[in-house]
């Protein structure tokens, strides 16, 4: 943990007012990355996200405030993806932070910029910020598997692989989408419901829609096929975390699911938030995962991370907003917070399991935690725990009652990191509405 | 099916004489499409397999003898991957099949082109045909997920579900490779071996590495996020098939494949032929799959394609040549014969069922049918089935001995479709040699 970094120094602060506000996301110390657009056919710019506004980069390289750092940085910084920045690696993403913060910083760049360099967050149209070439889930939260596993396997609720392996599988790529774009309720195969004898499924919408609160790990440079990633280099890998919702419609997942594993159940829609917060601005909130408990084994050789704080401490919230609340005016509710940091495997012991069997990693991988659960009844990142499968129904302020989503229905995420002596900072929000 | 298609004309012949050699796989009546370079760092060009020769398209286009065709199946066929060919559709499919039908057909076309069109395939780089945005691998043989389910699960080997779904999991993209690239044996976390106690793993090579013979089904212009496929529309989402080689390393898949399916023993390696052999040339050879046993459920309305060719009659034949058999000069050894007609569920059934919750497919996208197997001893497409996992060693010409593979080992699938009246076609050579 470099504490000398300058762009992290909590003394630093932007010309640009709104950074500088309380209880912002964006302070000069966080500068995630997305891609946006001004109008819908444009094509996308790569952006930092600076309190309430967005800093154009390819219109910043193109006018020549960067031109000390190298060729490769600037092309990157141009692109319509955040891909040839991400395979660049470690020491191009420090030289491109170090250069943004120093032009937004009061008193170091230039104090101002012209107009139309820094446009509200709110007039721009946020798209996927990278080409994801492969999307995995991991299952990596002890506490939600147990939860899950209690439900479609009571009498073995953890299987014997999960304190060894951090589990998890291939997800869709095509259909992860950007917060704010609508999630449509899939159909599918399903059970019950009294429309077959209960052994004959029926194919028809999901009952049963669920979000997974998870976050999203973005993959740098990569590696060739057939050669592995060390674990003391995994981290070298990760540009960066966002936000993710593994929609999952529950009724088609638990009638498919065995034996290949979750299919259409989850292939229907994954949302990411759009900024992508970079490993360097999270430096500070780094921590060690929770010791194993007594009578767990360590991790095999090539999992151990010792002395290495491979966890995040960033604190994840979900809100509800149901369509009766939005035509009150209520504000969205929280239905639960959890921790990043109660993990039973790191993104990086992810990331050398991943790669551990020869697969290649490829720029804008992007990599699911799994649902992100906690001991506590109220850090259920999912429905399907948080209701026990809707057995315990949640009231909402307005009395409404959900077991799972309805066609209205918007799930927020945020994320937050905080410690003393740093800045706070925030991941933004991801959302999406389901419609029917 | 249509029976006037003169490009399937079995009279037709090429002024290329190996085209019209007895036994060739590539006549007339194939035109395969493929991607492949002349020097390695050459970007790649679309080819037409015709007897022992490619015909270079961005040549041939570039030179103006397809001027007839619309510009943008001119571009299309000039680009470096078939994916805009592939987004095109049915009719131009036809349109770029016709055309190099007449180019390359004795009496219709130039009867002769400049040196340079049309290289020798031995002189040739195959690439990756596509970029693959997706690769999804299905389960669709009831033979094999028999023999495979009596293995894993011997009290339960086919589970309720699958005469119902056609059973399928996201597969990794990245590491989806051309034929004749080295597969390096996979480490990874399994069981046994005398080196921990029994019921912990420990990590290394893989001990029983496999292969399994399967079909791949490449995805034309695909369906919008949220509006599925009908299964009457099915087909014309089907652009060709090629083989495919689902690399598994059993010991790896039998400790993590649950609950969330197969991943790490999957993931080091998939090979695909170098060629694409088009729905319009696999048209004469389409038959209904075998009638469902007595007491099996009808496919559910949404995937029922009453009345249509579902299936492809298509002989897969896999191949091994070991180190030994190569120093001693010997041919490959056939291990097993299959037909891709016997499955339990089409390739049509298999891209409605994907989109059926709404999931987008995309232009290159491939999906793969599972391993073919049929009801016959000796037409099991995996050594997991065809030694019962080890217990029924083979025995090669030269006394060598397998239950799974070695380093050296070169395994081979071939495909060839016959029918009275038509033209044989094959499908090239799927080769992938085992690297330790």
């Amino acid at each position: 943990m470099n504490h000398h970094d300058p762009t992290l120094d909590p003394a630093r602060r932007s010309w640009v007012p709104s950074a500088n506000r309380r209880g912002t996301d964006f302070p000069i110390q966080n500068l995630p990355y997305g891609v946006f657009r001004r109008e819908p056919s444009d094509v996308g710019s790569l952006g930092v996200a600076i309190g309430d506004r967005v800093l154009d980069l390819r219109v910043a390289l193109q006018d020549g405030v960067m031109d000390h750092l190298p060729g490769a940085i600037r092309d990157a910084g141009a692109a319509s993806t955040l891909n040839p920045l991400l395979a660049l690696g470690l020491d191009a993403w420090g030289a491109l932070r170090d250069a943004v913060s120093t032009l937004l910083t009061e008193g170091a760049g230039r104090g101002s910029l012209p107009e139309g360099w820094l446009p509200s967050q709110a007039e721009v149209i946020p798209v996927l910020p990278m080409t994801i070439g492969d999307y995995t889930d991991f299952y990596a939260s002890i506490h939600h598997a147990t939860n899950v596993g209690k439900i479609f396997r009571p009498d073995n609720p953890l299987l014997p692989n999960y304190k060894y392996i951090p589990i998890g599988y291939h997800g869709r790529a095509s259909s992860v989408v950007v917060s704010g774009t609508p999630v449509t309720r899939p159909s599918g195969q399903r059970k019950g419901g009294g429309e077959a004898a209960d052994d004959r499924p029926t194919f028809g919408p999901c009952r049963l829609l669920d979000y997974e609160c998870e976050v999203g790990v973005v993959i740098g440079p990569g590696n060739r096929l057939g050669e592995p990633i060390p674990i003391a280099q995994a981290e070298d890998q990760i540009f960066g975390y966002c936000l993710l919702n593994d929609w999952s419609a529950r009724d088609i997942q638990a009638w498919e699911y065995q034996p290949l594993g979750p299919f259409l159940a989850k292939s229907f829609a994954t949302t990411i938030s759009p900024w992508v917060v970079t490993s360097q601005a999270l430096t500070p909130f780094r921590a060690a995962l929770p010791p194993r408990p007594t009578g767990d084994p360590a991790p095999l050789p090539y999992l151990s991370e010792t002395g290495h704080a491979g966890g995040v401490d960033l604190e994840l919230e979900v809100h509800l907003l149901t369509a009766s609340m939005r035509a009150e005016g209520l504000v969205p509710h929280r239905l639960s917070r959890a921790s990043f940091l109660e993990m039973y495997w790191s993104p990086g012991q992810m990331v050398t399991h991943h790669a551990s069997n020869g697969c290649n990693l490829r720029p804008g991988d992007l990599l699911g935690s799994g649902t992100v659960s906690g001991p506590a009844d109220d850090a259920r990142g999912c429905l399907l725990e948080l209701t026990s499968r809707g057995s315990r129904p949640v009231t909402l302020p307005n009395a409404e009652v959900r077991r799972f989503l309805e066609d209205g229905d918007e799930v927020i995420l945020t994320g937050h990191c905080h410690r003393e002596g740093f800045a706070s900072i925030g991941f933004g929000e991801c959302r999406g509405r389901v419609i029917g």
